[in-house]
């Protein structure tokens, strides 16, 4: 069966994200001036074969800790949908 | 109230995606190989300052028109969530 992962890797909440201040910057100047915070990540989609929503959720981590997220400076979230 | 407003930018399905694809072949490199499929995109979380979730979701929509998302390349998806 095919799962539907995502990912959502992010900064770490106390780290600075030079690239959300810049999206925040382009949004006042848009006059878009409600925003308080941004912050931006990557969201990845992972399609796994697997025989259950429990194992594609325990590929997906370890994809997450061996590739896509920095533990340093990121923290991932997962959440599994069935195709 | 400030609402949390996610918003995932993800590259139109029938383009393709190269920044997924190289994901993809560090994964097999990774011998991790029920990944089939992996597509990257962004994931960007505002605070939005409005009266009501719906002028929150507004906003939100009107910041990824104008500046997050490229409509040729990428479509969004908007989710809200009150802190």
């Amino acid at each position: 069966m095919t799962f539907n992962v995502q990912i959502k890797v992010m900064p770490l909440k106390d780290l600075l994200d030079p690239q959300g201040k810049a999206v925040l910057g382009g949004l006042k100047n848009l006059e878009i001036h409600s925003v308080e915070d941004v912050r931006v990540g990557k969201h990845v989609t992972l399609a796994i074969d697997a025989s259950s929503e429990s194992e594609a959720k325990q590929i997906a981590e370890d994809a997450a800790k061996k590739l896509l997220a920095n533990p340093v400076m990121e923290f991932y979230e997962i959440e599994t949908l069935n195709l």
